[in-house]
């Protein structure tokens, strides 16, 4: 049996906490992906734990402390001593990316940090990776959840920004002390990252430019509404002729552009170039356990090395009748009592209808209907009794339905 | 110096023809992010070339042929013969990757597949990467652009099928033979592939039932707007109870749900589970630089071994004054000769006008205006000027707009 891959964790706040629950959890499938088990070495808490002995016991650093100090120490003294580091903190990778990636450079460890950025979004990965020959044109997106989760409240409720920010506090989305978000800071540091990693170019957080949202007015959002806009604080990093720019601003989509749909605190990055046209990428913004999964990926590929080649861990059986929605077209004969027939048949197969729209057609009628979730079995059973009702003009049409109205 | 990467290419169609144009314009760029610069060592042509001198000569073979035979015997050799391979080929996969999977371990080597599932989306390696250690619970999306550019066209014009898949054709998005397309096969491959991947159980083509589009009715899609309804060709793959399904069928969605906005010749993958709640990815579904980009991003992942570390390449300069487009909030005193006064100092500043609307607040009014690109310090060049202006009821608010909209 191989050893262990030992783990040493800097921090134990909420990210740290729900990674440690999830190497608990999930240790064996790590194993199963990498072929190695990882295994925690140590923990350093505020109050508690000696990083050197932490040090020395580990394989792996994953640092969750946050800020530059005494991250960067820590971080730097690992890599060197030859420990691969994964880190969830932007601002020390926005500082002092320099100097870290050439002490993981010099000591030929790696050094992960996909928590930094987009939340549950691999841009990191993708960048670095998928497109690591790929030139660039541009990274934007929408980087910071707590102003997308502000921006959406005031445009659905009409809400000032101090309700609104309230209202995120309130819920978790954003911190007592609001101002490295909605000033934009934190969306400069994140983009200051990707800019780094698109364009191969040391990029400080002084190159980057940002505005918050702390004077959006809600009558902008309102009257913004009359041209089809949606304000969104986008990251932007891109190409010019005589250079690149990296810039964090509130701006206005019109619908149809690819990040207008994406609301509350969910972050969205799209990247172009003109051998990819765009990838588009979202998910939720933040969230212990979604940073936290964010980063035992980056521990699972330094344990792999290279990319293990897939392999099957159990045979699991298929199922074949699964419960759907069905949309039902009919065409009948509009006389009295064809309603209850046709309900009849859905009801006697325990199908129940959601929602059911008539046209008259002269002689015939035309019902639409949405169905509720039932085993295709039994729609199936309801679809042949409907076949058979003499009132019926043509066969009837079924198209499935996904139940869930995202908001 | 290292050497090179010596590269067998098997194939030389569209894919083939852009991977050969790719490798030689981004050779540098594999080499700054890889190490090793990749060189073509051979091309098997259905004239010309011979797959035993092809595959003498090279350390990674890229199998761009399609279909099962001859590539699954060339695949197979080329893996036992302790070759890195990257295919692009859903029906290799699909059916026989058992066998490839075991003949790549049992060598030591790589197979890498990203091009055969959902185009420039890089699913294959967020799945097998950076959710190695996760339990996903569904994989789910629209992974054959050619059905979801007709069911676009049909909602949008009113066509009917057989005019929309004409019209499909006649753009290149549709083969002259679009069976397996539109009957479902093409997306029925590509899910037991994704369905294998992310539930690491063997999935054969044999246990995904799968549905086409070609009996869907324009007044369905027209009927079904109704309920706020679009229609999709979705494949999804999900864990039940008592196993998983893997089932490609057309699909309404309401609106709201993140798949809903993807048109035209798009892919796009969600990837559900309890630690990442979800990503949602989405790009063009195929075209020849694309899909030749990703396989282009496999060789490099190849070459790289195991994540590189970022290193700079160049020093680029950075742009400050970039264009932008502006959304404009005047509060103004509703008398003759303010709009001209307004036009005037944008006009000196040569920023100009895309829309404009007003609204009267009696003795005030309320000027909203979207201006077209033009050059930051311009736009705030003509806002100083504005600010100057004695009918001026409180200080001009100005929000960046992003002008492209996309349709």
């Amino acid at each position: 049996m191989t050893d262990p891959v030992r783990i040493g964790v800097l921090g134990a706040g909420t990210v740290g906490g729900a990674f440690l629950e999830l190497v608990r959890d999930r240790a064996s499938a790590v194993q199963a992906a990498a072929g190695r088990r990882p295994e925690v070495a140590g923990v350093l808490r505020r109050s508690d734990g000696d990083f050197d002995e932490i040090l020395a016991s580990s394989d792996v650093v994953v640092e969750l402390i946050g800020g530059t100090d005494p991250a960067r120490e820590y971080v730097l003294r690992a890599l060197r001593e030859g420990r691969h580091v994964v880190s969830a903190n932007k601002q020390l990778i926005a500082q002092h990316g320099d100097e870290l990636f050439d002490a993981a450079r010099d000591a030929g460890v790696q050094l992960r940090f996909e928590a930094a950025v987009a939340g549950v979004i691999p841009v990191i990965r993708v960048i670095q990776e998928s497109l690591a020959a790929t030139e660039v044109d541009k990274v934007f997106g929408i980087v910071n959840g707590t102003t997308n989760f502000i921006l959406t409240e005031m445009a659905k409720t009409g809400a000032s920004y101090s309700d609104a920010l309230a209202r995120a506090q309130e819920l978790g989305y954003a911190e007592a002390d609001p101002s490295d978000d909605v000033g934009g800071a934190d969306a400069a540091a994140k983009m200051a990252i990707l800019a780094r990693l698109a364009f191969h170019t040391p990029i400080s957080l002084d190159d980057v430019s940002f505005e918050g949202i702390e004077s959006v007015q809600p009558d902008d959002l309102a009257y913004a509404k009359e041209f089809g806009l949606s304000l969104k604080l986008l990251g932007v990093a891109e190409r010019h002729a005589g250079g690149i720019s990296v810039r964090v601003f509130p701006c206005f989509l019109y619908r149809g552009h690819p990040l207008s749909p994406i609301e509350g605190p969910f972050n969205a990055v799209m990247v172009e170039a003109p051998a990819i046209t765009e990838i588009t990428m979202s998910g939720p913004g933040a969230g212990g356990l979604e940073t936290a999964s964010a980063v035992l990926g980056d521990v699972t590929s330094i344990i792999a090395g290279e990319a293990p080649v897939h392999a099957v861990r159990e045979t699991v059986p298929v199922v074949r009748d699964v419960e759907s929605a069905f949309y039902l077209h009919l065409e009948v004969a509009d006389r009295p009592g064809v309603l209850a027939a046709i309900a009849a048949v859905l009801g006697d197969n325990d199908v129940s209808v959601k929602s059911v729209v008539q046209w008259g057609l002269g002689d015939d009628a035309r019902l639409v209907m949405v169905m509720h979730r039932a085993a295709e079995s039994r729609f199936h059973a309801a679809l042949d009794g409907l076949a058979k009702l003499d009132f019926l003009r043509s066969p009837p049409r079924a198209i499935r339905v996904i139940e869930e109205e995202f908001v």
